[in-house]
């Protein structure tokens, strides 16, 4: 289903040779309307790929006619000539589809620091446009593929309307906002700025608190697109819960398939002074190698959580602070609790619970254990 | 020579039962003065192990007699109790010594969350306090080993007179303070503000500076005890480079010896608006785990140092960032440099510099690789 789930949408997804594996490299979703309103979010990395830096611009408009990924290369610290690659690759789409290259958003995946083969990709563009239909979604999310070992689709239903979408992301899976990339799709009759409320309540408890290695970035994108093509416009708080439902499913397939994982983990920071200190305390417990090195090894070492959490500038005492790992309080009072002999961790899920004693404010943070499997495939080849 | 190396020293390293393993796990180390100043520095974790709450109480009266030291159970997070344990050790070696327990000071190293076998640790004093000899050094440095392959001992002379120390810590290992426990001995007579001054000079540019694994323990302790006994008083810059000296001989033995690592890494942050822009980025690439990775494979992946930067609140242009690997500019102006193929990264030692292009400001951060055996050591049994 994916992103042409919604109506007003065709995709594609082919093979262009970025790639040397021959292997899907190359996608285009296009919006045929009548509405083209969009908005994005984007790395928070200071340090941001041409992609991303062209289509914040293009978002800058509030219009987005079609959207250009390739995976293959991520188009990352390539100084101005990168920069005109991705122009360039909006340009041909804009021919290839008679739209304004202004209008067509780009992204890309990939290894930092390498340039694109253009010649490849331009033809590539042709290519894709000519096999668009309304069924494309699924190759349209294979073709964004890294290391991701399955492609990723959502979709929500409202009534009378829909929201889909695809995301790829493996590795470097830190959004502040994950390389991940993320299109969304509509066909309600939705504004930009009702697009763009929507999109940032939604990644805010959902990509941004997946934290897979700690590693953010260069090239996080996440779009949405609505066509108005079913000429309904839903609520905005129902339209606003698709998204996040539809941003939430991604974002938990993300962690499922991170590079080498064997745990996904969940922390549950509760009893927190503000959200603030919620985030910041899970952010650190979800970025703890020792942890996530014991939690691959089915330990329920909660000492680590609790020099995780000192390490935060969140409000708390020692002495009272609780950890829980899969319903067994380990900890309690920031001492020795339930027997941690009590504790199953057989299952790929991961429950770790912080109290932080303060007050009633609570975040959930989706991170994976360090596995002999991660370092390996970071290790063995530029990827 | 380690602690004993200085005059008005003895020491004893036993094996008092407290590892299953038998190895030795309990050291002493005596001040015969005449002096018997001291100064410490402690985790900046807010969660403190009780040895170490109690250790900074006793800096405060800027005296230290003695100094217990176990490896085989860090008494962190054990409650109201684990704190009782501490002083009863301190009570314990006051009355083998005929000393004050509130000059005593207590390390401990190991398992965070389990209470330690007193029964053992009280008679394994009352025998290390038999053993204690101005040879006792080499022991003392070896029972307070914990996943450490070889003990750590530094010493630096002055005229007349010594600084000598040992050191502990293999992982754990982000001092902010290091699960690092040092202890310097200087027959040199200082006083307390003097050794005050020059250690937290010294740590401040050695021990903080290294970053095995991004996790900062809650006992880290880095102790310095003068005797006085070789009656000379050095000019305070000249003592404080002999601490500084040992310090960073310590410190780089901790990080050629940290758990797993195939690779230490010196990252110097060159060009930096201040000082502390240099540590924030050091930090930040020494934490990158795709980064490490690469580095464990030998590959010169400049990008993921870029994205590392890019996470950062330091001042800099992404278009004038440059990166050399081992003497190579792979990255110039935020784009690509010289040739990758260059960069020969078959040694243990790899330097990476990372100009900013703002200022004239600079630190060097030490940090490892990330292996598969830093997975397996951390994920096989609670440590």
């Amino acid at each position: 289903m994916s992103v042409t789930a919604a109506k007003g949408f065709t995709a594609a997804g082919i093979a262009a040779g970025i790639k040397e594996s021959g292997s899907p490299d190359l996608a285009l979703v296009v919006n045929q309307g009548p509405r083209l309103a969009a908005a994005g979010v984007f790395t928070a990395n200071r340090v941001k790929a041409a992609p991303v830096l062209w289509s914040q611009q293009v978002l800058r408009g509030g219009q987005v006619s079609a959207v250009v990924l390739n995976s293959g290369g991520a188009n990352a610290c390539t100084g101005p000539e990168g920069f005109q690659d991705t122009h360039a690759t909006a340009e041909k789409a804009a021919e290839a589809l008679g739209h304004s290259a202004a209008e067509i958003a780009v992204a890309s995946t990939g290894l930092i620091g390498v340039r694109l083969p253009m010649g490849k990709l331009l033809t590539g563009i042709e290519k894709a446009a000519v096999e668009l239909s309304p069924h494309g979604g699924e190759k349209a999310a294979i073709a964004i593929k890294t290391t991701d070992t399955v492609h990723k689709t959502a979709v929500a239903q409202g009534e009378g309307w829909t929201v889909g979408g695809m995301a790829k992301g493996a590795g470097m899976l830190a959004p502040g906002l994950a390389t991940m990339l993320v299109v969304l799709t509509t066909d309600a009759d939705v504004d930009a700025a009702g697009l763009d409320d929507a999109l940032r309540a939604a990644t805010r408890t959902t990509f941004d608190r997946v934290d897979s290695d700690g590693c953010m970035s260069t090239n996080d994108t996440v779009l949405l697109l609505a066509s108005g093509a079913c000429g309904i416009t839903p609520q905005q708080t129902e339209f606003a819960e698709a998204v996040r439902t539809v941003c939430d499913d991604l974002a938990r397939q993300l962690i499922g398939d991170a590079e080498g994982a064997s745990k996904d983990i969940r922390i549950e920071v509760v009893g927190a002074a503000t959200e603030d200190d919620a985030v910041e305390v899970g952010r650190s417990i979800a970025r703890n190698n020792l942890l996530k090195c014991a939690i691959h090894g089915e330990d329920p070492n909660w000492g680590r959580v609790l020099s995780a959490i000192g390490t935060t500038s969140a409000a708390f005492d020692p002495d009272k602070l609780g950890v829980a790992i899969n319903g067994v309080w380990v900890c309690k009072n920031g001492s020795v609790g339930e027997d941690r002999d009590l504790v199953d961790m057989r299952y790929r899920e991961v429950r770790i619970t912080a109290d932080l004693a303060e007050g009633s404010e609570t975040a959930v943070i989706w991170a994976n254990d360090l596995t002999a499997d991660y370092v390996h495939e970071n290790s063995a080849y530029s990827s």
